[in-house]
C-alpha cells in the first residue's frame, strides 16, 4: 500500500491525512506551524523529510504561494508525485505545474468539490487534471478521499471546472439568500418554504442540457420565455425588495446583462443568451 | 361547469383560455388590441361585456396599471370573481384587491410558475392569494390551468411568493451561465458539463433545509465552510474569470456580501449569514 505524505494541516489537510491513515496508508505529515497532529500518522520534521518519505505527496495549504514555498524547499522531487490540492486559479495551477516539472516531480493538480466533513464519503468528489499518468498510477490511493475524475492532461483544468462548479454554487446560493431575505421580511415562514424553492429551482435546472445546446450552437430563438418579457418583470422584484427593506444587489447584475441583450438587439432570444453578455 | 373569461391575450393569456376551452368550459375572452383569437372561446365586444359574461374573471395582461384600467372599465364586479394572474409586486397586488373590493368583486391574485408552454401540463403551479371563500369556490376551475397552492388571505402573497422563487432562479442562472461561460472561454465542452453542473448544485441544495433552520433561528456558527474561508478563495474566481476574458459582475455582489459581513465580525459564521446582509 502506497506510502503518502499530506503536506498542510488545516481542516482540510488533516480530513485528507486522517483518511488515508483509516485506509491504513502509511501516512506523513507536516504544516507550516508545528502543533498540529493527525492521530496514526507520522509527524515530519521539516518538508524536504515529509517529501522524502513518500512517494506520493498531497499538498493542501492556504494558497499557490505557498504550494511554491513547499516545493521550493522539497528540494528534489524525483521519482515522486505531487498531487496539489490546494485552492487556486489554472494559471497558478500551470505554474506550479511547471516548477515540479523542473524539479523532476510528476505533477497532478485538484479541485476538491466537498467541505472536509464529507471527505472519505458519499458524494465527495475530487477534480483532477495534469500527468496522466502520474494520476492512474495513484488513483486508487487518491480514491481513499473521495471520487476522482480526470479532467485532462491540461494542469489548470482541474481549477477552472472547481471554479465553474462553485461560481454556479455562489449564484444559486445568492439567488436561495434572497428569496429567503424576501419572505421572512414579509412575515412568511423560511423553513416552510425551503422545500417549496429546491423543487422550484430542480424544475429550473431541468432545462440546463438544452441551454448548454444553445450555448453551443449559438442559437438563442425562444417562443417560450424571452429576454424582453423578463426585462419587463424585473421591476418588479427590484421594487418589491426595496419595499421589504432589502437591498436587490444579488439580482441586479442579472438585470444589467438582461438590459444589455435587449439594447444588443437579443430581446427575442432566451435568457441563455446571458451566457454570451459575460464576455468582457 | 363554470363560465370563465380571460381578459389579455398575450402568450400567457391564450395558453390560459385555450386550457379552459379544452376543458370544456364556456370561455370568453377580451384583448385590448384585437385581432388575438382563442380557438372555441368567445370573442367579447368590451370588458364591460367580457365581465358580464362568467363569474370567474381571469385577468392576465401586461402589468398591474393595465388591470387597473381593465377592472374600471368593469363597472360593477358585483357577484364576480376576479382572478389576477398578471405580474405584479405585493404592494400592486393589493392595491388592485382594494379596488376591486371597493366595486363589491371577490379578489384572488395568483403568480404562475410556469412558462405558457406548461399551462395544464405536468409540472405547472400557480400560487393564489386572497379571498380564501373566492379561491375556495373556483378552485377545481382553477386547477384546470395547474397545482393551485394557496398561499393565504393577505393579496400580496402569491406576489411575494412569486418573486422570491423567481429571485432564486435568477441568481441560480446568473451562476450557471458564468460557470458555461467559464467553461467555452477555456475551450471545454459545455453539454459535457451540463450535467456535472445540475449534479453538484443538486448536492448543494440538499443543505437549504438547514439554511432556513439557521435563518429562523439566528445561529449561523458553522464548522463546515465559513465565511472567512470563502473570503480567502473569492478572488481566485474574480482572477480566473478575468483570465478567459469575462466580467465577474454576477459573482462580485456575493464577494461584497462576504466582504461586509467578514468586516462586520461574522467570518466564523457560516455563507447562510449573508441573508442577514441583504437587509439595507
Amino acid at each position: 500500500m502506497t506510502s503518502v505524505t499530506v503536506i498542510g494541516l488545516g481542516l482540510m489537510g488533516k480530513a485528507l491525512a486522517g483518511a488515508f491513515v483509516r485506509a491504513g496508508h502509511l501516512t506523513t505529515v507536516w504544516n507550516r506551524t508545528a502543533g498540529k497532529k493527525v492521530e496514526g500518522a507520522r509527524h515530519a520534521a521539516d518538508v524536504a523529510a515529509a517529501v522524502a518519505a513518500s512517494p506520493l505527496v498531497v499538498v493542501c495549504v492556504v494558497n499557490n504561494d505557498a504550494v511554491r514555498q513547499v516545493v521550493e524547499q522539497a528540494g528534489s522531487l524525483e521519482g515522486k508525485v505531487l498531487v496539489n490540492l490546494t485552492n487556486g486559479t489554472p494559471s497558478q495551477a500551470r505554474e506550479v505545474a511547471a516548477l515540479v516539472a523542473e524539479l523532476g516531480g510528476g505533477y497532478v493538480d485538484g479541485g476538491i468539490m466537498a467541505v472536509p466533513q464529507m471527505i472519505a464519503g458519499p458524494g465527495a468528489l475530487v477534480l483532477y487534471s495534469g500527468s496522466e499518468k502520474a494520476f492512474t498510477e495513484h488513483r486508487a490511493t487518491l480514491e481513499v478521499l473521495a471520487e476522482a475524475r480526470f479532467m485532462g492532461e491540461d494542469a489548470g483544468a482541474a481549477a477552472l471546472y472547481d471554479l465553474a462548479l462553485l461560481s454556479g454554487m455562489y449564484g444559486m446560493f445568492g439567488g436561495m439568500y434572497h428569496a429567503f431575505a424576501m419572505v421572512r421580511a414579509a412575515g412568511g415562514d423560511v423553513r416552510e418554504f425551503a422545500p417549496m424553492l429546491t423543487a422550484w429551482l430542480s424544475a429550473m435546472m431541468a432545462g440546463a442540457p438544452e441551454a448548454a445546446g444553445e450555448v453551443v450552437s449559438g442559437d438563442y430563438a425562444t417562443e417560450v420565455s424571452s429576454l424582453a418579457m423578463n426585462q419587463v418583470a424585473f421591476p418588479n422584484f427590484v421594487e418589491a425588495s426595496e419595499e421589504l427593506g432589502l437591498r436587490p444587489d444579488v439580482l441586479l447584475p442579472i438585470q444589467r446583462l438582461i438590459d444589455r441583450a435587449v439594447a444588443a438587439g437579443h430581446g427575442g432570444d432566451s435568457l441563455t443568451r446571458l451566457v454570451e453578455m459575460i464576455k468582457e
